[in-house]
This record gives structure tokens, sequence and C-alpha cells, in this order.
């Protein structure tokens, strides 16, 4: 009796070929997060379940792959902040503050199956903790580290949204609408999916007074330039303490924006809200303008305590995240994933004949010259093994015959252009390695 | 209350500076593995239980995470080999055979935690997969990779160990041991360990005769070159199928692996026989000459049937595993990791005064050539600053005071000569990226 080989539904799991776009994806975001100067950090995807859930209730709670072993109640990471929270409390008194910590790792979350929901994906996050403070200009290293990774990732049309919660909550402070922040927040958030009808009829639903709602909706409409907007907002001259804190640290974190990123790729967007009232401050969002139906592909926010379910220390904030997973099924759908990298190998060696020890040498010496290479070892036909190079997509085939052989050089072919030619074995180390 | 942040034991959770270190060890392993043409594969950690566990028995299957969620039982992965068997019989009609992939993960098993075992671990996998045939060349790439790898982890004094089991199962079938073999191999592989002495008393242990005895233990101990070794168990003039079978093999494998590697590194141990039933031919260890103690650190061997659990296709095999949780632990406290990088950041810039625009404009500029860099935020005096650069053994730091505003220059110092000197941006870049 056969059991049948199968891989659960919501796991992705990849051929080779898509395999190896994707880690050029990861590197690229790892090779961003570290020009910015950001710590690696690799934490067990198993932890306690009284310390993953401390602070977790609700959906989150139901996701969460949550079983016993022996006398432990384990869970599986369902994010990496709650592990970043642990860890940060854990080695407090070995970290240097402000922390700045990367970690691209899989996480798990138990959802109903759908297209494009994943139960086990990578988040790719970056996150700065201050101990006690954290410079509000750390708020403009986001933006920064948002742009130069999605320019490594090869987009150029893209906008970086930033908002600030505390002008929210602010402003429906001074509307007295305190109460009903969150919702309301919920609510304009989908602006931009459900549109401006539908917004007001949620607001009405809400049980807003509609001179409220109409100050609400001016309110998110306010567009243009940054330092329009920054204006725009002065003008109102509301003077609610919240919001004009938040304007203030919009402005500041605006200005060092405007110092690292081109103003193209910016801008404020008074509708950004990020779901999680974990945010206390900064949000961003980013979105290719010419796909906007991926939604955000970057997000995060500032937030004024990492981790008050663990410590009584106050840590404060700023993070973004990549869901690189859905990202790249996406992205890979929509046959949009850069094909810079095709193959691992850029040469297979191959025999003419059975004879293979001069291709294994040569094979050797590419490999000793950091050339990807490959040697094709099974007793076939010249066609299989050409085949072989075709198929994995492998540049150029090194073939040993018996003239090359006496020669002492291969027969370099280059499979695109079909060109080839009889070389020694540095000339064609040379051609390899440009 | 608050919850107390904790790690489960068994789970390897390092701070900043090893965890560069591991991800070091790791990086170099994935560039030796993918320059011999190992295409990447990533599987999910979570799967089915059935499917995990198709041929798992005994031990393996009680040391298993396995939980249920809704109505799937599930598990946790406990070895890379089983998912790569799923996934080839998965995806047979998409892959190119050949199929040669590595796979660098996490896998799980939930031992009675103690010093030096690890229920969370990372294993780095490579395997050549045939399609009913696979070439006994293949063996020989194995060393060739090892020597590549431990190279490049830094080691220059080590050996690699070479046995066919074959070369065992037929001289003990002539012994008319054919029954004992398993148990013999599992006594002969220790001898290392336990010594001449106590090997024999084992084998007496298992009613062995002591005539019998004597001529395993004098087989186990030929000795010396390769060469010498060959015509030393050529010599012995055995004329059991599957012993010659398996000289023959071991006498292919030696002469190719001589071309590539230099012999001084690799050796016929004939007391290898690898702890797995799982394997039918060639078997290899590792060992580090200077640290008997760590036991092989790389190891493997060729098998006859990846997947007869999933599929009647005939999938032989040759691979070999390194244990990285388990190495880079046992080398951290041995204090023999290679300390070639010791921080993320290659200069943190520094401002002298609270005005800022300055030094992130200048980080800025090091990050577009590709320098990684951080930048002190925080309001701190000088001091502080420098003591971060120092604590994460950034190497350089990029002073900006009021003259070096004016000039338009930084004052870079080495953090390690103490050095400093003042310079255009041109000029620090240049050092920087040195």
């Amino acid at each position: 009796m056969k059991v049948e080989p199968r891989t659960l539904p919501g796991f992705m799991e990849l051929l080779p070929s898509k395999q190896i776009q994707f880690n050029v994806m990861v590197d690229k975001i790892r090779k961003s997060y570290e020009k910015f100067g950001f710590l690696p950090l690799d934490t067990p995807i198993i932890e306690m379940s009284d310390v993953l859930l401390a602070k977790a209730g609700g959906e989150t709670e139901k996701q969460i792959y949550r079983f016993n072993k022996g006398e432990n109640d384990l869970a599986l990471r369902f994010d990496l902040t709650v592990p970043l929270a642990k860890y940060v409390c854990e080695y407090y008194n070995d970290l240097t503050f402000p922390f700045k910590r990367y970690q691209i790792g899989k996480v798990y979350r138990g959802e109903r199956p759908q297209k494009g929901r994943y139960r086990e994906f990578y988040q790719c996050d970056i996150d700065i903790i201050g101990d006690e403070n954290l410079s509000i200009i750390n708020d403009a290293e986001m933006p920064a580290v948002i742009y130069s990774t999605i320019k490594e990732l090869g987009f150029d049309n893209f906008t970086i949204k930033i908002n600030n919660r505390k002008i929210l909550n602010g402003f429906f402070e001074e509307l007295l609408l305190k109460n009903e922040s969150i919702e309301i927040m919920r609510i304009i958030d989908k602006l931009d999916k459900i549109g401006e009808n539908k917004v007001i009829e949620c607001l009405e639903d809400l049980g807003i007074e509609s001179d409220k709602i109409s100050k609400i909706m001016s309110f998110i409409k306010i567009n243009g330039s940054v330092d329009e907007m920054l204006a725009e907002l002065e003008k109102l001259k509301i003077t609610n303490e919240l919001f004009n804190q938040g304007l203030s640290e919009l402005s500041e974190v605006i200005n060092y924006v405007k110092l690292v990123i081109p103003e193209s790729y910016f801008k404020i967007d008074l509708t950004i809200a990020r779901g999680l009232d974990y945010y206390t401050g900064t949000v961003y969002e980013t979105f290719l303008n010419d796909y906007r139906e991926l939604g955000s592909i970057c997000s995060g926010g500032r937030y004024d305590n990492l981790a008050d379910f663990y410590t009584d220390k106050k840590l404060p904030g700023v993070g973004i995240s990549i869901g690189l997973t859905r990202l790249f099924s996406k992205l890979s759908e929509m046959n949009l994933i850069q094909e810079e990298k095709k193959s691992i190998s850029k040469v297979l060696v191959v025999s003419m004949s059975e004879k293979l020890d001069t291709a294994l040498k040569v094979c050797s010496i590419f490999r000793d010259n950091n050339i990807n290479s490959d040697v094709y070892l099974e007793n076939k036909k010249i066609k299989a093994k050409f085949k072989y190079a075709d198929k994995l997509q492998i540049p150029y085939v090194a073939v040993i015959g018996e003239e090359e052989e006496k020669n002492e050089t291969v027969s370099l072919k280059n499979m695109e252009t079909g060109e080839q030619q009889e070389l020694t074995i540095e000339e064609a180390i040379k051609i390899l390695t440009e």
C-alpha cells in the first residue's frame, strides 16, 4: 500500500525555476534591509502558547496552530512581532538600543483555505526598538527602506503613503467622535476599495450626524503635494492637542523623508489608518501604481509599546513588513517577476563519449573559479544532455569531444544564440565569469 | 499580570553578533551547494501525518510533533529527506532528472532536552535523484562538495571517510553472518568511540564465533592509502558477488574523487557504516582531525530507492547532510567560528549636534553606494553614539560636526586603530568599499 504524496492546501511549494525567482526576491530584500544596518534575527517557529498568545485574542487565536507535546502547551508563531517582543524582553540586557533587527521567516495561520490566502507564509520584517524613547526621525527611515527595497525588487512606479494616526484620532476627538474613532478609521481605510458613497453609507450606519460626515469626507479628501497637504491641515486651525502633535510629527517625518527619497515616491494620505490598534503614530502603506489591485505590498507604523504584556519597560518602536508569499504568488500570476536569474548553474559540462574524467576535471576547474557549474554524468545520448541544459535554462554548455580532449579545450555553446566556439579553459572561464 | 517571556529548551536563539556568524555559515554552505549546480527547494514545515510518517517508525515516530487542526492530522517535518521524497513524487512530471536539489531548513524532533541536542535545528542537505538509474560517478561528486564546503567554512585539516555498505554486507554474507549484518555494522561503526576490546565484547555478546570475530577485526583494521586498501581488499579473493560489486563501485568512486580533490583529504574506512538501513552503497562521514570529539560533521550516502513508500518508480539517489545547529553550537563553544564578519553595518554616521539632516543625507549617499550604513538618530551625548558603534562592532564611524558640515566632509574614524581623518564623501566611500 502506497501513501499518496501530497502537500497541504494553503502551503506554497514551488518548482525549482520559481524557487530560484523567489530566492532572488528574498536575497534582494535581505540585502536592502542590511544596507540600512538592520541586524539579523531568527527565532523559533514553536513557542509556549502563553508566551505567544499573551496579547492575542479573537481571530488570531482561532487561527493559531496550537498543540500539546508532553506537558507543554505549544503554538506556532503567527507573526514575527510577538517573537520580537519576547526576544527583546528576554535578552534586554544583552541588546544595544535602539535595537534594529530584520527577520525573514515563515509564520502560520490556520485560515480557511482560499485563493491567495496562505497558511504558511513568509514575512519580511524590520523594526527599530527604542529603550524608553525613540526619536521620531526613525519614522523617516522606514520610507527610505521601502523605497530602496521596492526599487531593488525592480519596480519604479510606486507610492509610499504616509499618515499619522494621531491626526485622525485628534480630528475625531475634535468632532466629539472619540468612541467611534476606531470604527471610523476602519471605514475610511476602505475608501479606495468601496468608494465614497459606500463610505458615507457606512458612516451613516454608525449613527454619525450628516454634518460630521461632511466634515470627515472633506477632511479625508484633502489632497495635493505633501507641502500643500501639511498647509491645508494647518489651515484647519484645529485646537485638539493630539491632532497637533500628530501634525507636527508628520511634518517632521516628511521633512526628513524629503532628504532621502524623491518626492514623486511618497505622499500623505489621510485615509491610511492600518487595521491594527497596535499603531499609535506614523503609518505607512505602499502601492504599485500600475497594480493597485495588489493592495499595499509593504506596510507598517509606529507603536508606543512593543511588549507591555511582558514588561513594564517602555519599548516604543517603528517597523514595516512585506508579506512575501502572497506578493510573490500574485506577481508570479501577473507575470511581473523579474526573470534576471533563470538557473543556478552558469554552465553544464558534457562529454561526447562515455569517458567522463576530463569533463569532471574541467567542471572542477570552473567551480574553483567560482562559476556555478553542473556536469552531466549519466550514460545518455548527447541530445539528452543538451535537453537537460535546456530544461534547466543553463545558459552555456561546455562540450568535450575527442578534438577538445586532444587540444585541451572545450567547445562552449551559448544556449540562447546557438553560437559555439572552441576555447581554451582560460578563455571559457573568462566568458563564464563575465 | 505580565507573562514571562521565555524560549523553549532545545530551541536555539542567538544574540545578533552570533546570528551574524551563523548566517555567514549558512551563506557559505548555500554558495558551495550552488557552485555544484544544486537547485534550491523549500518545502512546508507542516505536512499530513500519513505522508510524513509513511516510512517512519520507532524512535522517529515518538519524537514527532504531531497534532490535529480541524479535521487534519498534521506533523512537523523531522528531516528534509521525506519532504524531498514527497516532492519528487508529487512533481515528478515537472522535474528534470537527475534532479539535484539542496535544501537548508529547520526540522523538528521532540527529543528529551539535553546538552547539545536540539528540538529545532537546521539541516543543510543536498541530494541527486535519478529516474530509474543514477550513475555511480555521482557518488564521487559528494566528496567534492564536502571538500569545497568544509574548506569554505574555514577548515583545512579534515578527512572525508568513504566506504561502501555492499563491501560490508558482502563480507558478512561470506562469513555466513547475513542475518547479523545490521547489528555488526552498528557495533563496528562505534569502533572509534568504544575501542577494539569493547567491539570484540559486543560481537561476542551477539553470539558470533571467535574465528569469525578475528576475521571481522582484521578486516576492519585494514588500513593505508586508498590504493593500498583497494589492493588489500582485492587480495582477500572474496567470491561473494555483493562484496565484489561494492569493491568495484568503491574503486570507481575513488578514482573519480582523486581527479577533483587532493588525496590527503579522503580515505577509505571500513568501519564507516552509517546507522540508517536506508543506505545501500557508498557512505560518507567527515571529521575535523583536530576535533574528533565533534563526530562526523557531514555525512550521507547512496540509496536505491528514495520513495518506495509513495511510488513504484525506482528513484535511486545519493546525498549528504550537515546538521548546522549542532555544528554551530559546538564550534561556537570551542571558539572555532571564523569571525571574519562581526557587524552588518560598515559605518555608523553620527552628528556632533542635534541637527541630523546632513547625517541622514550622508548615510543615504553611503547606502546608494551599496555600503551597509547605520545612522544614530537619538538625542544622546556623543559618547553614547560611539558606544553604540563599539557594541555593535561597526568598524567605522563617520562624524559630522560644524567643520565637516561647512567643508562638506566627514571625519572617518577607524574604530579598530582609533585613526581619524577628515575626508570628502567620495574619499570616505572609497575607504568604506575597500
